[in-house]
Parts: C-alpha cells; structure tokens; sequence
C-alpha cells in the first residue's frame, strides 16, 4: 500500500472523488493485518506519512470514523466481506478502458483467504475476456486466514498458474521488496490487453517478535504496553523525513453528466396494447440509452429471455456481455457506476439475483447507485422450472434498506420506471413479468415513486384489492366477474413495492370497510401481503387477506400456475365473497 | 450419460436410492441439449434404452413429471440454475471417502456456461485440496450457452489448465467418441489422491442438418414434422438391440441411523448462567456429536469465532473446514446430508449466509435435510463492521417454504434447538448471538417446534411484547423497570420464527388489550415484525408497533447500537409507555 499510495498511483490527495484519479479497492475483509502490514513495511515512509497512511486503513475500514457517509466520502466501495472487491475493480477499470477511455488506472489489494471466494475467479475470468490492461489485483498471500492456514498456505505458485490460466499476466514478487514492487507496478502498466496480477509472499506481523507468521493473533488487541514497543520498533526502522507526494492524475476522463435524464417522449403504447413488462422493459432502457449516453447494460447470458438484446442492437458499445456469473455481474455494475460514470442497469432473471444478496447487501452500505432488473418472477413464468421463478425476491429487496423496488404492472408504467430508476440515487430494484399483459395506463400518466394507483374505484366498493404486476390484472378481472353480481371492489396497482404508498392503502382500506386483500406473485413472506400488514398494523378496523404463492411451485401453463397456486381471479373472487358474507 | 449410465457406473437400476450405487449429478441446466446430446451420441444402446435414457434424462430435469416428489425420488440433488452440481458432488464423495469409506463413486455432468459460475472453482479447489479421488466431473463443453457463444468457445486448453491449475487430474476427450469415454471414466478410476476433469469436445445438435453446433436454438421447440424426421435419423443410427444392464454396486455402505437422536442428558446450564447463545451452539454441537456418530460440522474459516473449534476438537474427523466460501460450504452439507448419510451443520456468521441464497432456495427444491446455523446475528455483534451483522437472514429464510427457523434466546433453548434441528426433516436455520445473554429456562424445560414461551405474565398486563434472542433480555428488562412504575407487560420468546406460534401471540395479544410490540435485532422487513403482523391481520382489534433496526448500522458497543438503533430496554419502556398512555 506505500508504494501504491506513494509511488506507483496517479491522484489527487485533495480530491479523492476526482474521475482522473487512479482507483484502489480494498478488497481484503480487516483492517488489523493490513495495518500491521502496512506499518511494518512502510519503514521508507516518513512518521507523518505513516500516520496518514495509518488513518488512510483505518479510514478505508470503516473503524474508527463515526459517519458512514463521512467514511463514504473517499471509499468507491464497501468490501467488509471478502471477494467482492475484485468484481466492483472490473467495473471500474471497464469503464475506464471502455467508456471513459481514460488513462486512469485500477489496484485491486486482495488477501489470500478470498481467494477462496468463487466471486474472485468469476472477475478473474472477466477481466481477461476483456483485456483490461488497466487492472492491477494483488494478491497478499500471507498464509493465515480468519481461524488458520489456508489450503495453498505459502505455495505462491498455486496462484500463480491459477491466475495464468484465468489469462492474467501474472508477476510473483516478495512483498516486502518495495523496489520489486515498484518495478512490477510500473511492469504491469507497459502490458497491453492483459490484466496484471502481483502474487506477493508475506508474513503477517512481520518483524515482531512471537507475532510474525504466527496463528492465533487475527482480531486480537495486543496488550498497551506491547503495542507502544512495537510501535517504537516500527518507528526505529523509518529511515527517512521525506514527505513523498503522490504523482498528479492524466486528465482526460470526459465530462460528462448522468443527471436529469428526460423521456425523450411519452411511451408508445395504447391502453387495451398487450406486452409483457420483460419485453417492455428491454423496448425502455433501449430509449433510455438515447436519452443519455452513460445509460449502460449488463446481461447475464440471458438477453434473449430478458430481450437485452434490443439494446445490445441500438448500443452494442454499452451492453456487457457478463455470461453466467450473477455475483460479478452486480459487482461490475456497482464498480461501473462508482463516481457517476454511468447509470448501470443489470438484467438478469430475478431468481439469479439470489446468487448476489451479499454483493447487493453490501452494495448499499457503499451507497451504490445501481439498477437491477429481476425478470421471469413467479408461478406466471409458466413452463419453466421452479429454479427459474422469482419468488423470494421481493423479501430480499425490501430487507435492503433504502431500496426502490419497482414492480410495474403494464408497458406504460415500466417505462416510466425505468426513468425514474435512472434518475434515483441508490439502489434500484425492477420486477419485470414474463406473460404478456394489457396496457392500462394512459401514456401521459405521471407516476412518483411511492406512489400507488387507484386503477378500479366506486363510492360502493366492498373490498380493497392490491396487486401488482400479473396480480393487478387478475384483481381486475376479478372485478369484473364481482360487478356482474352487483360487488363492486376497488382495484390498488402499488407500483412501487418499497416505499410503499401507506397512505392510499390506509384511506381506501377504510372507505371499503376495512376489507384489504392482498395478492400477489410470490412466497407470502417479506412480498406485498407483509408489507401492507405491516403499514396498516397500527390501524384498527383493517383486516388483511393475504392471496401468495404457497409452497415450492412446479412447471405448467401461466395461467393454470396462476390458479393452481391460488393468486387468480377465481380465487380473489372467491376470497371478496367470503370476506363480504361474513 | 450413455456411457456413464449404462457401462461406467455401478448402481441397481431398480433401487435408486441403495446408499452404494454411485451417484450421478446433472449440474448443467436444462433437459434439452442434453437430450440432443444423448439422442445423437447414444447410437450404441438399443431403442428401449434411448427411451430409457429419454426418460432418465426427462425425468431428471422434471420438466414432463407431474409431481415434485415423485421426480425427486430418484435425484439427489435438484439443481436447475448453474453451478450448484459440483459443489453437492463434493459433498457426496467427501461423504464417500471419510465417512462412509465406500466405493461408491460420483460423477458430475456440467456444461461449460456454468463454469463462469464462481461457485465451480469454489468446488474445485475443495475437491482437490481433499483428495476426493471418487469424484469426476465431466464438462461437457459445446461452446454454446444460453444466448450466444461462451468466452472459451470451443478453446479445450483453457478448460483443461484451468482443471489442472486448480489440482484436477485432467483428460480432454472427444465427447462422442463412446470408447474413449469408457477409457477415460477408467483411467480416471485408477487415480489416487485426486479428483478428475473429463474435458469433453461436443457439438450441439450433432448431426443434424442446420441445427448443429448453430446459435439460437436454446430452449426453442421443433416443429412436429422435423422433429419426427430428426428421431427417424437418430433412429436409423441405432447399431444393436443389445440391452446393457449395469454392474451392480459394490455393498460396503454402512448401515447407520440418523434417526430419533436423542438429548443424552439435560442442558448443564442453571438458571442465571450467562453464555452466548453462539457459544452454547458450539457446546451443544459437541454434544450432539456424541449422541450420534454421523452429525458433522461444515465450517467457513470461522471456527475461532463461531467455536466451532470445539466439535472440532473433539470429532476432528467429522469437521470439514470448508474455508471462505459459503457457496460451497452450503452445497457441501446438501450433498453430505443426500440419502441420509449425514446429519449435517453448516456454521458460519449469518451474514455471509447471503452469499449462499441461490443454494438455498434450490436445497428446498432438493427437499434437502440439512441445517445451518447463521451466528453473529444483528447489530448485538457490536465491534465489527456493518458487512458482518446478519440483519436480513431471517426474511431470507422465511421466504424459503417449510424452512424452520429457530432462534434461541439462552443456553438451554439453544441446546433443545439444536436436538429438535437434528431430528427434524427438511431445512432448518438456526440464528445465534453473540453477546452473552442469562439463562432463563430450567434445563427440564420441553421445548417444540412451533411453540412460543410466555416468559413474564400476570393477570394485569396491559401490552405484549414479543422478542427472541437478544431482544428478549432487553424485554424482560423493561418488565423489570415498568413494573417499578406499576405497569406490568405480558413478554412472550418466540423460539422458533417459523413456523410462527400464532395462536399464542393471538391469545395473549387478546388478553392484554390488543396491544403489541415487536422487537428483534434484524432490519424491519421479512422479520419477527412483519410475521407478527401477518399472524394477527385478520384479527380485529390487535394493533401491532414494530421495533427494529432501520437504517444500515455501524460499529460500536452491542449495549449501545442496541439502543442507537431503537431496539434496547429503554425504547421498548418508551414504547410500552406511548401504547399504555395512548
């Protein structure tokens, strides 16, 4: 890290968010062995130098800085657990390479432990299909994991020709030696379309008396007085007062702005028009991607089932083919958006997005500004099997805090979605359904987030019903079938699942009585159905029925699915009768 | 799959479940290539074996079987999105080799999409740091995935030094040359100490006129006529009517039991003891271990903190240090827990659970008897960064169907839980905290799936409060301080969050006015809050106030994030209080 921060990397020490500016991800879960590490090898370093470097770790982990937002400032992305940093790095250095076609260069520290992790060899694969000679991973192998020895323990060449099959160019150094280090950086920089890694032997706790290379020693404080002696030790070993500056970044990132991105014009649909909210979805980014350059996509070897590959034909420079490799393809959306280079949209089956709830839980605490579209949700999936139907996704996404879920229920309300993910800071959650479904929203319908839509309404109504996606319009057919005998019922389409809209649930709960059905395509926990009983829980007088997938599903028809697993208009028929009789 | 199914492996065709046949795991998708495949290379089997073979093949990935059940009764593991096979598969022969000590062998057929899929090369580093010389995995690579062409294409080099980095003996074989298939699944059997690649050259749509090895053919359907004309073709391909029959296994199986496994004495824990329910888990597993020879630990290099170490050291040969790779670790204890050999225990932080969502929700589909344990649950884990808080694993594992979840509050219940898991079918998650917590139950006390503990009651309470884990302790304490102040609360320990025990939270809800209050150490949505709310929905007159960590956390003391984040005895005194008064 010295002779990164000190030597090899171009940036701005004033102005750490600077898009000219070299990235460093550090990817290796704690600060302790780090800073161990950092303080005794930096004996080059001068003491200011040492402390900034030490509250640099310190900083970068998050330790002892009381603000997130504050730690934020200067960390592109959060790791805290171990293999995610390597992803988020491709990210980067893909737009650098790609995108920015800027000179910025991208350092990804990792330890040996994650090398455990299959997230690391889903990146390394990657980054050489794509030749990003802009990307340095380091890999700190110094033996120790959390609880003891890993399986290559010192082996260095294990890594070795396991990164060189992965196709990186590979340099092995001691990772004590800051001139070896100095010159395989600057080695690395004259490769052309290979990704450089740096396998560097080391010892944890190097120099410290019954510390060095020892187990036992990860998470532990050392004792007051043993600490100060080793500190005295490390500060003996400094050889120099120089202060070295860091060399200033190449500036030629362009310029370039991902805010306030505009419908370019109203959807093209016609109420009664029938489409799947998928394939409307993929119409959408494709506009979206003329309304702003930056609009970016990336695909899990799925464009055909998710129609991505209408954007791949409009832009194919901003499509991103990231085969099947869900966690790298959250991490590299993640790392493409950092510091506002694009506004990424990854496209991938919503049961896949499974694959990724570390990546995407972590993704939060970096505060990312990503979009992710889950396709192909619930039992209306139809002939598939159950592995390919999204039915826990909404209870994941709504357990991320701050999350937009969008689930749109027609081609005019995807659309709009879609811009108004595009323009949402954080994260971005779209839930896109497979069957095809009738357009009910005029084109020039506004729609906010957090805000639901009254689409069926009479002073009469007996029942509130509240869908969203394929439940919306069986709840309106149920209305339908209900007024030819004379129960009229309202119709609520959420829209947005989480925030969710309260207030509109709450007052037309009460003008039907207190009489709430919920129905909806997925498991009945952490969905729409829990959701609303938690926002009326306080109300008295509101009773929620709760209309979800029970139980593992299997393959069949849609609407047979829909039936069979108790979310259609016969059932909400039915269920409006009990709940009006009794 | 001709050759392994009808000349290399050892099974009893009419006992697919017999614990000494080898087993066989097809990790790649969908039935379709694969049946191509197999139409078109099975040339040397008769047409009742191709119908045979149809049938498996069909069968195996469920898509004409109606029932769920029915078409797990002969398959192991389900696995239907990518990548999950082989880590099972190591499961399997891990089992084989250490704790069966059998012959039987496994084979696993993976496609070549699937190997972008980190989780693989999690598999394979475990597979060859273990020696596991009983497995072969075959990648069956035809340079096709699901919409296009692979990074690799047809490149069979990469594939076999990436096998060979990663310590597989490995062969590349025409995948239609049947002889050299059967050498190749001989030789591989031959190795010691290591497991096997086959590397295998095949073409999609073999022989078929402008099908094969073409693009955009995925999951398309034939028309009738060229489909009729396509089986003719294979048809006229079929050489013998010899009927191959395959060897019979070899029986040196053990019979053993994993059933009705009982506590083999009470909890040694008294009333007022203080543990952390995390560290009793850890006691209690050593424990379990000794009431039965076939319970086993999986641990994630966490063993230093979770104390894994103890079962660890007292059943060193049934303790499998997975290392720093959840997905793995969970596809593991699925395949150790395949037949019944194993009672398996996964343990790591519930947080890094995440990573293994995709495995989990496809064990479900599996019907998998397997248990994991998520420690480090909550903002309670105090001196640690957000990343290692488990705040969304239980609305992870809620969406999982007829999942249980348990969630012991001290030592005893954390004891019971454990017995109660290892005897229970099915998925069970188990959470665990860190700090210490007293004991409050007698060790005498029976405990059940589904049944909540009223642990504070009197005739004049005026407010339930339901908490489990951490935030029972902090319930009872604000009993203690409201009663002080001549209010007294009902306070109710769920145990087990599902399956939830809503007559009970129904009826003391009843009995004390309607009013409840939630608490628990997780983000609000998919918790004990919402299940809560779900449970009384149709309940007039119940009103329920949630309390729980809203807002990703940060680090700190546990006392203190617990009342930073709203959740400590104080703010539930408060809450009680606003209720009473209001």
């Amino acid at each position: 890290m010295s002779v990164l921060f000190f030597h090899t990397m171009r940036y701005k020490q004033s102005d750490p968010e600077n898009p000219n500016n070299d990235r460093f991800i550090l990817s290796r879960g704690y600060a302790a062995p780090i800073l161990w590490a950092a303080w005794t090898e930096a004996g080059h370093l001068s003491g200011s130098n040492l402390l900034s470097l030490r509250k640099s770790v310190y900083d970068l982990e998050g330790y002892p800085v009381p603000s997130l937002s504050q730690r934020l400032s200067f960390v592109d992305v959060a790791t805290g657990w171990l293999g995610q940093g390597l992803g988020a790095a491709c990210g980067m250095a893909y737009t650098g390479k790609y995108f920015d076609k800027a000179s910025y260069r991208v350092f990804c520290l990792m330890g040996d432990s994650e090398s455990s992790e299959g997230s690391i060899w889903e990146a390394l694969a990657f980054a050489s299909y794509y030749g990003l000679d802009n990307l340095v991973a380091i890999f700190d192998v110094n033996r120790l994991g959390h609880s003891g020895a890993l399986p290559a323990e010192h082996c260095i060449d294990i890594y070795q020709k396991r990164c060189e099959a992965f196709g990186w160019n590979t340099f092995v150094v001691d990772g004590r030696d800051v001139e070896a280090l100095c010159q395989v950086f600057w080695q690395a920089a004259q490769v052309k379309s290979k990704p450089t890694a740096v396998v560097a032997k080391t010892f944890k706790g190097r120099g410290l008396p019954n510390v060095e290379d020892a187990e036992n020693w990860y998470g532990k404080p050392v004792a007051k007085e043993r600490a100060d002696a080793i500190i005295k030790l490390i500060e003996s070993q400094i050889q120099t007062n120089k202060n070295p500056v860091p060399k200033p970044p190449i500036e030629d990132s362009p310029q370039i702005s991902i805010m306030g991105i505009e419908m370019i014009s109203p959807p093209a649909y016609k109420v009664g028009d029938k489409m799947a909210t998928l394939k409307a979805c993929a119409f959408g980014l494709a506009k979206l991607g003329h309304a702003n350059d930056r609009v970016i996509v990336l695909d899990g070897d799925t464009k055909n089932a998710t129609f991505s590959e209408i954007f791949k034909k409009e832009y194919p420079e901003r499509f991103i083919k990231c085969f099947i490799a869900e966690q790298n393809t959250v991490s590299m959306a993640l790392g493409c958006a950092t510091r506002g280079r694009t506004i990424a949209f990854a496209n991938t089956f919503g049961a896949f997005l499974t694959r990724a709830f570390d990546q995407i839980r972590m993704g939060v605490i970096s505060q990312t500004n990503v979009n992710l579209i889950g396709s192909h949700c619930g039992v209306s999936v139809g002939e598939d099997s159950p592995s390919q139907m999204a039915l826990e996704d909404m209870a994941m996404f709504r357990a991320i805090p701050n999350c937009i879920i969008f689930y749109p229920s027609d081609a005019v309300s995807m659309e709009h979605a879609l811009y108004l993910a595009a323009n949402a800071k954080g994260m971005c959650f779209i839930r896109t359904t497979r069957p095809k479904t009738a357009v009910i929203y005029n084109p020039r319908e506004t729609f906010e987030i957090g805000q639901a839509k009254v689409v069926r309404h009479s002073d009469n109504d007996k029942v509130t019903v509240i869908g969203a996606g394929v439940t919306l319009h069986e709840a309106l057919a149920a209305a339908d079938d209900l007024s030819k005998q004379d129960i009229s019922i309202r119709v609520i389409d959420l829209f947005t699942i989480k925030p969710l809209d309260a207030a509109t649930i709450i007052s037309n709960a009460k003008a039907t009585g207190g009489r709430v059905i919920t129905v909806e395509d997925h498991y009945p926990e952490g969905g729409i159905g829990e959701a609303v009983c938690a926002a009326v829980s306080k109300e008295p007088d509101i009773l929620v029925h709760q209309l979800a997938v029970s139980g593992v599903p299997r393959n069949g028809k849609p609407d047979e699915l829909l039936d069979m697993f108790g979310i259609s208009a016969r059932h909400i028929t039915a269920a409006v009768k009990r709940i009006v009789i009794n």
